[in-house]
């Protein structure tokens, strides 16, 4: 009985983060971070535990939600499915205490009882960002130079943004009649890049019951290519005197004219006039962001604006605008093209222990190595050389320090680049300079 | 109906953190992974549900616990109450993925169904750092430098590390004939801050059944002042021929030895005979962490070695030491110590909107100053001046920056310093340095 071991298995659906994915996951959410504040946007948390009523919202349907779902003592709880629902809790209970417009981000875990078939997990991170409490199109533009920031900070050069205005979309369905079917019109254009526009003609003509020329005209605007102010020019005409679709396209000019002003590059935003994001959520301005390498896994960080955050808790209209960072399919398709350094620690130097009685010179150097900002680890027992620069080898650091008492009387060290696989004789008191000189 | 709203209050023992709160925890957990990584620790993350089974233990009492566990399905599942036990399922199950020694840290929630009434939270972050895989003295000096270096990094300058070793009291113990009884012994020793000498003198002589000389003895060495050097050569002298007792002895003299040679502080730590960490997990060196100005508020970091880790999930023995920050703790403190600072915001800047068909301008001048470094915030709206610095005021903006036509048209932007209440004009080729002059 002693003996009898208890399972290491992880719940079903649940994974562990070993350290070469946790440091490509911490460095994302570290960018993420330093992007959004950049910007004024503040952190917030939120419990992992909220009462069911609130995650269910009004007549919810809980299978919809695939909450985790429990009793706790009298309380009947569940554990948070997304961040936007707390985030409305959030907002209404605290609305005295933040001050409107208010930005935040919230990074933090999430939990789905999906069906993992699919190679989904239960457990995952989400990273959004917002601004509550305006709905001035500086916050639309904002959000869309958010996206593009940390786009560009984590290393991305080809992406781009699809960007595209719910309003300026419905003031081309009014003009085609369309207006009262919009919500079947719409979702049908929305699997356009998945089914294809005949596919989608049909859907539209069929159940949502478009003519086929009412489909035809929704689809030629869908597929408009060209530079926004073109394709803002066609619109526009079309438009013309519908307020909804003016309105959307005003807002959609002056977004595209303050990003030229500001230096965004124009190649990695674009106006489309085929995405619409789901259902009846968003009102406003919306966004998309496709890898140009890898468009398959499809958009990397998405949002939108919406016109009421938090009408389930509160009487004051919240309107808002923000977007979330797809960490894990980010992270995949960042695997995918190799941006992810595959090592399992995040020192670069390993002080080899040659001689135990030397303890506290290895130590005193790794201080310095670490005081000059490089990340230094010191072996801690004396085992053998080979098998410390395997130990190296396999964890991924650049640089091994060596030294004997031959090193420590000559005053010198050994540095072997584990990389290049040179190796090098430094002056103790240049030690410092040198490695770092050699890790730029 | 259609009016009637959802409460916004959070699950009993649960809590929001709001900006201010949440920027100092962030900073605190960078400053953490920043210091751990730096001696080659390594993030890992477990999810935040593991089965029943593994949290329990063998023979395990689930109210001792405080377990939030509920049936998933058909699985009986329990929300994480510490980051230890999932730490040993975890390096059971991936022993062949990792290499030992294993360095990691892991900084996430836990749960626990804890009495309210005391003040605490039923969710809170812990913060932890292990070697795992070696029982090298080196690695014991290594997690007493990383907390060292962890304190200072948070920007404490008078804080003590009192370092004690399980192995060196067992020793004493066995002199004083109090081997067997050392559970009793060390449980009455470790309340000494709390009750005083006599009130622990009457529990070991009572119930745990020492003599009045025994209990006496004890509490001499535990309160033995004076440096390591002159402490080890006392407990020396009485330990001789105990073999524990010269290995504790042996393995501290080696760790103030090291910690001398790398330029630690020596005010900073202190050998402390009459701390013992609690029970019988801890089989080393132990170390506890005390502000110098705020020392009732506890031990803020705390831990020690370890014999095994997952002895209920694998066979292979993996001995260790490590530690773990208070985070909660330490925040409390340093909110006494005026260590906080109150801003609900991470932005330096606030560029005022002052007309509307500009926005271009302040987006881009925004733009120039994030991409030197300032976050800076556009406020969206073309509000009264007056309500706008009202604003940044209140969310603590250290700078306004303004301009309206007339600046635009002389090429200059009023730059005010809401901290110092100044005002000066600047052209506008001069602003981001002019800006990052004032900020330092």
């Amino acid at each position: 009985m002693a003996d009898s071991l208890i399972s290491t298995q992880t719940v079903k659906g649940f994974r562990d983060s070993l350290p070469d994915a946790m440091m490509a996951r911490e460095a994302l959410m570290e960018t993420a971070r330093r992007v959004y504040r950049s910007y004024g946007f503040s952190p917030i948390d939120t419990p992992a535990l909220e009462y069911s009523e609130v995650l269910l919202g009004k007549g919810g349907d809980e299978s919809d939600k695939q909450l985790f779902r429990f009793q706790q003592g009298k309380r009947d709880v569940a554990m948070r499915f997304d961040l936007t629902v707390p985030f409305a809790r959030f907002a209404a209970e605290h609305l005295n205490e933040i001050t409107l417009p208010f930005k935040r981000y919230h990074i933090a875990p999430v939990w789905r009882g999906e069906n993992t078939q699919r190679g989904r997990y239960r457990e995952f991170v989400q990273c959004d960002f917002d601004t509550i409490g305006t709905d001035a199109n500086a916050s639309d533009i904002e959000t869309l130079m958010v996206i593009h920031d940390l786009m560009e900070a984590i290393g991305f050069k080809a992406f781009t943004i699809r960007v595209n205005h719910r309003q300026m979309l419905n003031g081309l369905l009014e003009r085609q009649g369309l207006l009262e079917k919009s919500t079947g019109v719409l979702r049908a254009l929305d699997k356009l890049p998945k089914i294809g526009r005949e596919a989608v003609v049909e859907e539209m003509t069929g159940q949502v019951g478009a003519t086929p020329e009412q489909a035809g005209k929704v689809l030629d605007f869908a597929e408009l290519r060209g530079t926004p102010d073109e394709i803002l020019a066609r619109v526009s005409e079309t438009v013309a005197g519908s307020e909804r679709g003016e309105t959307g396209v005003a807002r959609l000019r002056e977004l595209f004219d303050v990003c030229r002003r500001s230096g965004l590059p124009a190649e990695r935003i674009r106006l489309d006039v085929s995405i619409a994001r789901g259902l009846d959520y968003y009102t406003g301005t919306i966004y998309e962001t496709f890898l140009n390498e890898d468009e398959k896994i499809g958009s990397v960080c998405s949002g939108g604006r919406y016109d009421n955050l938090a009408a389930l808790f509160t009487k004051q209209p919240l309107p808002g605008v923000g977007a979330s960072l797809g960490l894990d399919r980010l992270l995949a398709a960042m695997e995918n093209m190799g941006l992810v350094k595959s090592a399992a620690t995040p020192a670069q130097v390993l002080v080899v222990c040659f001689d135990e009685s030397r303890l506290g010179d290895y130590m005193a150097t790794a201080r310095a190595l670490r005081q000059a900002g490089v990340p230094t680890e010191v072996y801690p027992q004396a085992k053998g050389l080979k098998k410390q620069l395997q130990y190296a080898d396999k964890k991924g650091f650049t640089l091994a320090v060596i030294a004997g008492e031959n090193e420590f009387n000559a005053g010198v060290w050994q540095v072997k680049n584990l990389k290049a696989q040179q190796q090098e004789t430094v002056a103790a008191a240049e030690l410092v300079d040198r490695v770092r000189a050699i890790l730029g």
